[in-house]
């Protein structure tokens, strides 16, 4: 197998196929050396590629880069991946990743779309966490139809202790954009807030810990996120627009009073908390 | 000293107060009886108060109470509080109780007005941790000029093992509803936008843990939120328009490409970073 981008999702990936001896080698290309040094350092691959080249040569192609690289890399280089082969790719926004699939990538090849939930928010090699993916739902958003195709994607899901999720390519982003995508966003928007608002003393020193937490997603890594947020473009502006109006409702209810404010608060909190604490 | 309010708050103070051996009594006052034991048997106090009357005769009277709580209890009793005794409170809006004490308490009192910025999300006893205050920032806004009340207000807060930090009411809301009560209300927002948008199968299957910590402080009581949002309501509304503002130009460089999201979202992160890091 070979693994195409050796950053977060890619080590994390490789490390879990590794450590499951689910194939007879993992080689891993990523443009950036000291990425690749560092992925392969951690126990990720068994080699390094030199070329995407290369990597089309292999049964498994995962490419795991930010999503408009994974709609460039499909759309480059699809036709010359090998017939019979599995093509899956890690994207959080999966629409575009599976039309550039449809498109670039000829039906004798295995073409998946795929999103692990897994992951964390530190960039690159040193913040893969291969634990994470054990019994995490692994995303799988067919490109055509292909039984045989989504069978190896679920096999490979399953291979790295992860549960195999078959959904919709729009439905995903529409789902992802509240759930993921909007989440990230805020957090970059809550940290720009914050900084301007008075001298950085003060600032550091009123920040809660609270505030540390609401904002722990502007540490991922950027061209990551522009990737996701541009590809899933119109969803993440819906998405923001029902923030705004949600925080509006809360913001009025905060003008009405302390007791109407708490009535919604509860409202949205406890619909939020029986979902997530359903069986 | 007496404290008035045996939630989170009151309970962490009291745990700090106690293992200090900072003075002799801690007594405890909260209308709801099962709190007010779970303080007591936690360690947070010698000995349960049954009446408001009763807090009044103590040198120390601090109150940590949603912040709508804490005005009504100092416009109701600030007339019948000791001459020289110091009266102090916890709440995350500082302006509506500092000129609630400017009208309602006699300048024979020491009426400051305080913010420990240490807690967790969990409500009630149960959330005290008082190892939170080790060093935390203890804002105290000045009520009136009153040199003898801030030394005293100093000494609580180091005692309990915080740093004091005194500053003008208005300054400290303007910044926390930045950093404190806008991500408190993002964090409600967010869950409600996140639960509507699809069965709740695929919306915990797609949840990642990026969405559990930016809904974190949803966990937080409804009440000491609508409490603080309310009173700190016209801040709060100014905060949330910037953060529209700054997810509209967020999502509008998404829309550009993800190069252009990617640098806007660096430089927000980058400010923000460089402001938390520095010394």
């Amino acid at each position: 197998m070979a693994i195409v981008g050796a950053g977060q999702v890619g080590t994390m990936l490789g490390l879990a196929l590794r450590s499951a001896n689910a194939c007879p080698e993992v080689a891993l290309l990523d443009q950036d050396p000291q990425a690749a040094a560092a992925s392969l350092g951690q126990g990720a691959g068994d080699r390094l590629l030199r070329s995407a080249e290369e990597a089309l040569a292999f049964d498994v192609v995962v490419v795991a880069l930010p999503v408009p690289e994974i709609v460039r890399f499909v759309a480059v280089w699809g036709l010359r991946i090998r017939e019979g082969s599995l093509l899956l790719d890690t994207g959080s926004a999966k629409r575009a990743v599976v039309e550039s699939m449809r498109r670039a990538v000829p039906p004798s090849v295995h073409a998946v779309g795929g999103h692990p939930i897994a992951g964390t928010e530190r960039p690159g090699p040193a913040g893969a966490d291969p634990s994470l993916l054990k019994g995490a739902p692994f995303v799988l958003t067919p490109v055509r139809e292909d039984a045989e195709g989504l069978h190896q994607a679920r096999a490979l899901a399953e291979a790295v202790g992860a549960v195999p999720f078959e959904m919709d390519a729009r439905a995903h982003d529409r789902v992802v954009a509240r759930t993921s995508h909007l989440p990230h966003l805020v957090a970059f928007a809550l940290a720009r807030v914050a900084e301007g608002v008075a001298s950085p003393e003060v600032v550091r020193t009123l920040a809660s810990s609270g505030l540390a937490g609401a904002t722990r997603l502007a540490a991922s890594d950027p061209v990551m996120v522009g990737g996701f947020l541009s590809a899933n473009a119109e969803e993440v502006r819906a998405a923001a627009r029902e923030l705004a109006e949600a925080l509006e409702g809360l913001v009025r209810s905060a003008d009405i009073g302390a007791e109407a404010a708490a009535g919604a608060l509860a409202r949205a909190a406890e619909d939020f908390r029986r979902l997530r604490e359903a069986p």
